[in-house]
């Protein structure tokens, strides 16, 4: 069965690769990329992301920044770190960690962020061009994951119906318009949506982002669709999960994404990949 | 068959009535709502809808300002034109008729409207707003028309299979986005969909915003199901008509909106409608 599955790292690595040979050739004209990470104090679930950022974009040649501010700063403070990362002509693309804590009112924040290095679509502006298609903008981290991972296993989006399983601005609804974007049609199904595995049996290729351990069973997959797996979860026993039971659905799929080893796997190169793209568009590089 | 009729006509005075009450308790508190169309030269279908605006501001109490620039305005003279319109304080909504003549960059253009003031949410801002479901923002106004028409006539969306065909960016993708507010599942067709008939026929409602003349045929619609006609088309014999072939579909639909007669002859409520909340936020009215 491991035939039937997409690994992230297989993607990942071929990705890298593309990366280092553009920032090696950008080196060669003087000219560094690099992120910035923006961070209020230290959350277990962040340290790990920041540990696989910071070592994707090394082996990508990217250098990285680590601005961390204290849990308890100010939303002004914060803003005034963002403001500076905005005009540092060094640093290229500026992520911030998220969710920020209370006391941070993330709807004004993310106003502040220049939107020509926001690597991983905080700003309205991103949004904006993820639904016009206008390339000039980032598209988030994970959604582009997905989309990555799916050409590079050579699926063809154009015409394919599409069951996008939850409605999240961090991924339902930044990679719904993704897909669109690439000529399919695209069923955007959430939590109120009637008959959900009636909907995304028929679908050829289901993106499950819902966040509810092992919930997706053969029920809700066609016979020989494609199965994208987005979720985070932790099953009874703490072990990692995705949202579609593998052992279930694996006879029925085509392909699939695992959990771990799937999409997570992709969105750190996807970082240092808009990294480089912020770096480019800057210098007018093509 | 008359009773199936969704008409837009009823739908407009009923929004009407709701927003000269709250007209008239403005102007009791010497606030006077007022909307500016800029434009650029007379195109003959800008006029029909710029009387239909202003005819429909006129009966909701709210006052209009035409701002017409020579056909030849440079880029530089519309955006002074549209900056004068953002900072002048009797005016609270702003309507630029588009499409803009080739010489001026709508992709520039669109990110100097005041994004308060930006009643057919021609701003990025108000679109990101639309897609985080940010309620302070402003929808386009032949989206909204769909959604209000809808409530009017009872249809409950929550949970309903809807099939948008058409992903622009004036109607089929903010339509969506309102659609997914409403808690609909929504599927976005377009041109590349594969068996559209099939995925449209199998919707509880489906709204075609294709421009295409009377395309969608009974193959299309699902038995007892609704469907809304955004299409403004010309037959072969020069009569106005819609996407949808209403002669045969008639016997299929439980609810239909006819072409004319039906969203066409909401636009422009929405319009006023949004010209008195970009009113009410500028007075912090709720």
């Amino acid at each position: 069965m491991e035939e039937k599955l997409m690994l992230g790292k297989t993607v990942a690595e071929h990705l890298t690769d593309n990366i280092k040979v553009k920032v090696e050739d950008l080196k060669s004209k003087n000219i560094n990329p690099k992120l910035a990470i923006l961070k209020l104090g230290s959350r277990k679930e962040d340290d790990a992301y920041q540990r696989g950022a910071i070592s994707r974009c090394e082996k990508c040649g990217i250098e990285t920044e680590i601005v961390e501010l204290s849990e308890q700063a100010s939303q002004e403070e914060y803003i005034e770190a963002l403001d500076k990362l905005n005009k540092d002509n060094s640093i290229h693309g500026i992520l911030c960690f998220r969710p920020l804590p209370k006391h941070i009112d993330e709807e004004v924040v993310k106003y502040h962020i220049a939107e020509n290095k926001d690597v991983d679509c905080f700003s309205p502006i991103n949004f904006a061009k993820l639904m016009s298609n206008d390339e000039t903008g980032f598209a988030p981290c994970t959604p582009m994951a997905v989309i990555e991972t799916l050409k590079f296993y050579k699926v063809d989006l154009q015409g394919k119906n599409i069951c996008v399983l939850g409605r999240s601005m961090v991924v339902g609804k930044p990679l719904s318009m993704l897909l669109l974007n690439e000529d399919a049609s695209v069923t955007i199904c959430h939590s109120k949506t009637k008959d959900l595995n009636q909907i995304s049996s028929n679908a050829d290729i289901i993106v499950s982002c819902m966040g509810r351990a092992k919930m997706i069973d053969s029920s809700y997959i066609g016979t020989d669709s494609i199965a994208v797996d987005v979720g985070i979860n932790f099953d009874k026993n703490g072990k990692m999960c995705g949202d579609i039971n593998l052992d279930d659905v694996m006879d029925k799929v085509s392909m699939i994404t695992p959990v771990p080893r799937g999409i997570g796997a992709v969105t750190s190169t996807i970082l240092a990949q808009n990294t480089l793209k912020a770096c480019m568009q800057k210098n007018n590089i093509k």
